[in-house]
Parts: C-alpha cells; structure tokens; sequence
C-alpha cells in the first residue's frame, strides 16, 4: 500500500479486460442484475442497442479492484463512488478502467480520483471517488 | 417493465441476501478485487474492523438488479448512480438493498431514486440514481 | 483406489478439456492471474503469442484431478510435481493431459509418473509427478 | 511489469488468502479434481489428515498469479516450476505464498526464483520456477 505521501496528484492506475458472455453471466449470477438487455440476445436484438451489453456496475467493480490492490492499495477506505454511464458496453469490447489521483487533503487523509472506464479511445464511464487511508 | 406513467413517488422495491463468505470470493473472483480486508483472516482481525467485510460495490450491485428486473424493470437505462459507503457490512450480515422513487421528469422520462442498503435498522450504504425510460 | 501391488509401469490415464473463454475466465478468478496474456484481447494481438492463452497452470491441474480420481485414485497423496510450458495453450484448443507410471518404489510406497500435455500430437507441457500410498 | 534491468535478487511479492470451504469446491469444480479429501467430510475424518484438506495446486496458483501481475508482472513467460508439498492445508487456513528472486541471467533474459506458501511460520509447500522476461 502506498503510504499517504507518496501518493501524487496525476498518479494513475489501469486494468484492462475483455468482457465476455462468460463474465456478463458470472456477474448477472452474482448481481441477481437478469435484465434482459445483458440476458437475451432476442430482446437485446429489438432495443435501442442492438445486442447484448455488459452491465456498468461490473466495469465499475474494476474501480474497487484498483484502489484496493494497487493506489492507494491494501487497507484503504472507499468512501464514495460517484458514476455516470455514458456509453454501451458491448460483450466483447475491452475495457480499461482507470483510476487517477486529483486531489489530496492531507489532515483529513483522503485522496480524490477520477474514475473512468474506456473502448478504445472512448469514454464509456466517468466518475469520482472519495479514498481514505487510515494511519 | 412499469410505462414510466405508471411510476409514482414512494414506489419502493427492496432485495435480502444474507452475505456469505462464498460470496465474498464470488465477488472477489469476478472483479479481480482481493483486498485482503476481504480475503484474509489474520490481516483483518488486525484491522480497524476487525473482520473480514463484505465489497461495499457487492452490495450496490442489488441496485442493478432491481432497477432492471423490478423498478422500473426490463429495458431502462441506467443514468448514474452516486454511492456513499458509510458502515461496514461483515461476512454473515443480511443486506436489504432499497431503491425508492424520489422525483419524476417525464418530459425528459427520467426517474430519480434514493438508493441505501440497511443491515438491521442501520443504513450502510446511502446513494441516488437516475434511471432513463425510453419509449 | 489402485492398490500399491496392482499398479504396475506403463499404466497411463488421461482427460481430455476443450479449453474455452470461459474456462481461462474461471481459472483467472480463482488463482487471481489476470496477467493480460490471459484477459485482455487487444493486449495479446500486440505479444509474442498474437491471442490470448489458456494458463499453464490451469491445464496442469488435470494431473491432480488424475491423480486425485483415476489413477492410482482417492487417498494417494502428492509428494512432488516438476512441470515445464514448452508452447502456449490458446482458447478453443483441446488440451489433453496425461499421467503414466514410469517407477515404483514398493518399499517407500512411493510411485513416479510423466505427466504431460498434448494439443493434437503436440506436448505443450511436459514434467513428473511423485505420489505416495498411504497403507 | 518490472524491466529486466530492475530485477534485484531478494526481491519477493506475496498474497494471502484464506481458503474456505466454497473456494475448494471452486476449485475441484475448475480442475475435476474431486478426491474425496477434498470433497467429502466423512472420508477426510477417518483419513491421515483427520479433516478435509485444501488442493496443492490451488496454493500454487497463486505463484502464478504472483508472475503475471506483480513481479515480473505482465508479459513475462512462465518457463518451468517445481513443487514439493511438504504439509497439508486445511480448510480455513490462511496461506501466504510468495516469489522471490534467487538468481537472474541476463543473458538468457531468465529470472530463478524460489516459490513457498506458509500456513502461519510453517512453509507448507516449496520450490522453484523460471521466468523468461521478453524484450
């Protein structure tokens, strides 16, 4: 874990996976999320995207994975986790969550991130997070 | 699905699962999150909590699943969600997540929901969203 | 269970797995290996291996499947295993492993294998295995 | 991933976790391997170890893990590994496995490192693996 001064403003982390029917049904199975616009490729066929998406609450899981395990790391504290689906994620697509510190309040020990996830160069989530790190 | 003229303020659905340990690497599986606050034993009881806890993003995954199986149902599109992590939930805890209509913008068919999660009469984790219900 | 006195040299048993998406997804949770290689398409068109392969690790644990239920079966109890990755698995190829007595050791109760890997007429992966049978 | 150049010997990564009882069903379910000592309670109470035990090969994923995300990290070529199973693991146990640099030929492009899990200060399983790190 790094410690609370060694984390820098413009610190980014990244995790890249390509999401597959598998996953979107290990998380369904997880979730309990069985919308059928993730579920059924018939219903998905005649809606507004065509084919089946991946849930944005997985891409957004990848968020938990990253401060937890790489910046800030083992022991942190998620606070908060403000998201905004933008785009479809399509089964298939590779994403890549980032998270990226911008801001740092040393007395309170909290540091803020911008969280997103892209396809390619696309923004397909945005979003803010709320870390603390205790002593 | 409800046809967005059939939503009204208050409407409330609601989901309880008791949080396993199975669970937990369920979770930790899927989204690559093994913070050994919720995988190892002996780095937890040495922790501020004293014992493994439950992903905060597990619990917030329920919202998923009821905007898209429930309310509103099968075929709206998830906006934003904003999460607050307030308490810890522990491996055993039974999480009831709740989704509440908050306000209505049918010219732009949005709906707007508080969204918590409670363990016993205490909410763990508070939050809103904005769900899109297309024609 | 084999009985130590009826296993004899040249004995061999195999299994046989066609090793999809979704396989390299659950051994990647489970073991926690989310190197790219493994998870991430765009990722692994740029490397050595031109697509994503199947862990190593994962077709070797068909040896102690064999071991565990085949040959020589329940109660043997892994000594050792040496293993050598000599060509990549990729997703959709059919791995075959195979563990074949080549010593034993009546004294020590102690029985030696090869263990490898084919894909086709291929090895992929080659090694040794040491099991002992308890009396 | 670590460059070539910044491998030091004595480096060491490591992971713990605690395996319970849904993660060795994960794992006999993965691998096939459903050895009633891992399976079944009544066999397990009246064998050698008194109680169900947890998978060698499940332990040793985590070498695994441990190569293709934190050191070397990813892109690096799992070669070769040895393992000796020295105790059992139990269910319940908290396992730590850990990587550590013993040798690098630069020449080769080659890293040797020394692999072992611990249950509390008892190395439980040991060994050795080969690295080939790519330029």
């Amino acid at each position: 874990m790094y410690k609370l001064e060694e984390i820098k403003v413009g610190m980014v982390e990244s995790y890249s996976q390509t999401m597959s029917e598998a996953d979107v049904k290990n998380f369904a199975n997880i979730s309990g999320d069985r919308n059928p616009m993730h579920m059924d490729d018939l219903y998905a066929e005649k809606s507004r995207f065509g084919k089946r998406i991946v849930h944005g609450m997985f891409s957004t899981s990848f968020f938990s994975a990253l401060f937890g395990t790489r910046l800030p790391g083992p022991g942190c504290i998620y606070v908060s986790q403000n998201i905004k689906f933008r785009k479809p994620v399509y089964i298939g697509d590779t994403v890549t969550a980032y998270v990226e510190v911008k801001h740092i309040d040393p007395a309170r020990r909290r540091v803020y991130f911008d969280t997103y996830c892209k396809v390619r160069s696309l923004k397909v989530i945005t979003g803010t997070a709320e870390i603390y790190i205790p002593e």
